[in-house]
């Protein structure tokens, strides 16, 4: 059983010789090689020149036995492509060049020939997808619509994501012709990621655990069901609606395969919650690699074994790994679930 | 039965006319009168003259009809009143005057005579225990151990907590000690309040959410549980474990009488998860006061609605109000649950 198998397999709760791993961004600012090569190039032409976001790709994979690789980009080249561009001002966070606020600025933006403006990515994945040979997993990822709405709405990084909010519950019309348009967008994209290739999708649904369970079944989930609707059968998708594992039934409702789950709640307290063929993916604390190797080790321990027997597990941490992380201790952690009989 | 009769009633799951009701952060930036009053007064000088504490506690009493007041106080008096003073930078945040880091870090902390450097709070409470008459309710508060614990260590606001989670994985003998003396100066403080008059204890767990279940066990729930035993049966403590409802188990062990709950679960759902005796106070999503007053009449109906018949429920909501919430908002908030039937 290769990487690739075993990580296929457990996304379908099938059994596997232990479970695969990978990381949240673990192509990214904890690598020196990152590090070093981002200073030759910008965030942006990484994402966006197929050879850069290739190395940037493969660079956790050639250090670490990771089970998947997951292709180096960013969700907000969906708003982007949609004809609002993002940058990340200097005092931190990040920028839209615009809000979208009203009718006139839902009309602003574009679906038309969106494939085109996102054409690097299938090529990105087609170069990594060769360097990967079959032999480990290829993860493609969108933003969820409702993750994408807030940058949209608010104009910027938030932490009350109060304009998007006011939208559904103030103007229900307005809100979901923007969501329909999103949706649509993150359709097209995941279908040319799955047309180029990729082994599952992974729907970043990072502010979905902002809001109260029946804003999140209208705001979130019924957008995310029909991206999985449309995608269903192909490839496993893959949710991580962050903070809102305890809506397991809410989720199961969207066809997702494999629910991302942070580290707050035990994770075969989730699983056996799930219908039985429902995986989970996580869920260690992304500060535990900010440890040591020791208490890496047994962190990691805690989790593999309160999962053992329990068939569909995708070892990950519950978030992304922090840039401070130490390389030594990921090293480890992998060590510990590649390893672990 | 007047209102603090309806608090004290639900905290004690007895049946009340209709939930009481009051607002985390109600005296505050979101009141024009208190932003007007924050122009003459630092907020160090409001929350430590017990006329200037006074004024503010009671200004949201007199503009809407909260069945209970909480004193205008900040969960950081702990540390400096240990000995570790705290400021609010330019750029926003919290910063501590040195970050505890080590044991003779921790030897610079000092619970002895807290009593007399905290005597602000016991006249604050006092007036302001006068000025309600016994008609409305008087809340206490503190900071729980662990959330005291992270700006104490981080030495200033957080968002990932790297530094106390490590101490807590990597150094548990030091992080002991730690705790044993800010729980030592919480249980003082708590004492304190109560000898003042206050009708029950709320203590602020804000950053118990950042922890896995078996850390949040250890490192929050156990020095938790140490305040509410130093107070049993004496007023009702309240614990607001903020995202953590869905630990009901691990937080019904600390002995706390309400539990605080966020909005991203149903109510109800929380309520009938928890043994009978445990109350649950929230959960309205804060941005619905940012919204209009149609909107705010619906959502919370719909909470109450969903919470009929089962007792121990006082209305709140599920984080603190927003700086830019209205005044007009909250009044139809407040109108809507006291004519609720």
């Amino acid at each position: 059983m290769n990487s690739r198998e075993r990580f296929l397999k457990a996304c379908r709760c099938e059994p596997v010789d232990r479970p695969p791993i990978w990381v949240m961004r673990q192509a990214g600012r904890h690598l020196p090689e990152y590090r070093e090569f981002r200073k030759k190039h910008t965030f942006h032409e990484v994402v966006k020149a197929p050879e850069l976001a290739l190395e940037v790709t493969m660079q956790p994979i050639r250090r670490y036995k990771m089970d998947a690789a997951i292709i180096f980009s960013d969700i907000l080249v969906i708003p982007e492509a949609m004809g609002q561009q993002y940058g990340f001002p200097e005092g931190g966070g990040i920028e839209m060049d615009f809000a979208v606020r009203t009718q006139a600025d839902v009309d602003r933006l574009s679906v038309d020939g969106i494939e085109s403006r996102l054409s690097y990515m299938s090529e990105s994945l087609r170069l990594v997808k060769k360097e990967l040979n079959g032999e480990r997993a290829l993860i493609g990822f969108s933003g969820s619509p409702w993750t994408l709405a807030t940058y949209m709405v608010e104009g910027k990084s938030s932490k009350t994501y109060t304009h998007a909010k006011k939208m559904f519950y103030e103007d229900r019309v307005l809100f979901d012709r923007l969501m329909r348009k999103i949706t649509q967008a993150v359709v097209r994209y995941v279908r040319l990621q799955i047309a180029a290739g990729v082994d599952a999708i992974q729907l970043f649904d990072s502010w979905g655990g902002v809001l109260a369970p029946d804003a999140f079944t209208q705001a979130s989930a019924f957008w995310m069901k029909r991206v999985v609707d449309s995608v269903a059968g192909q490839v496993p998708v893959i949710i991580f609606s962050k903070d809102m594992s305890h809506l397991g039934d809410i989720l199961a409702t969207t066809g997702a395969n494999v629910l991302g789950v942070n580290w707050n709640r035990r994770l075969s307290t989730v699983k056996n919650s799930l219908p039985s063929g429902i995986a989970v993916q996580g869920n260690l604390d992304p500060t535990v690699l900010n440890t040591n190797p020791e208490v890496v080790e047994r962190e990691a321990l805690r989790i593999l074994k309160d999962m053992r027997g329990l068939p569909g597990h995708i070892f990950n941490l519950g978030h992304g790994i922090q840039p401070d992380a130490s390389p030594e201790n990921v090293a480890k952690l992998v060590d510990t679930v590649t390893n672990f009989k």
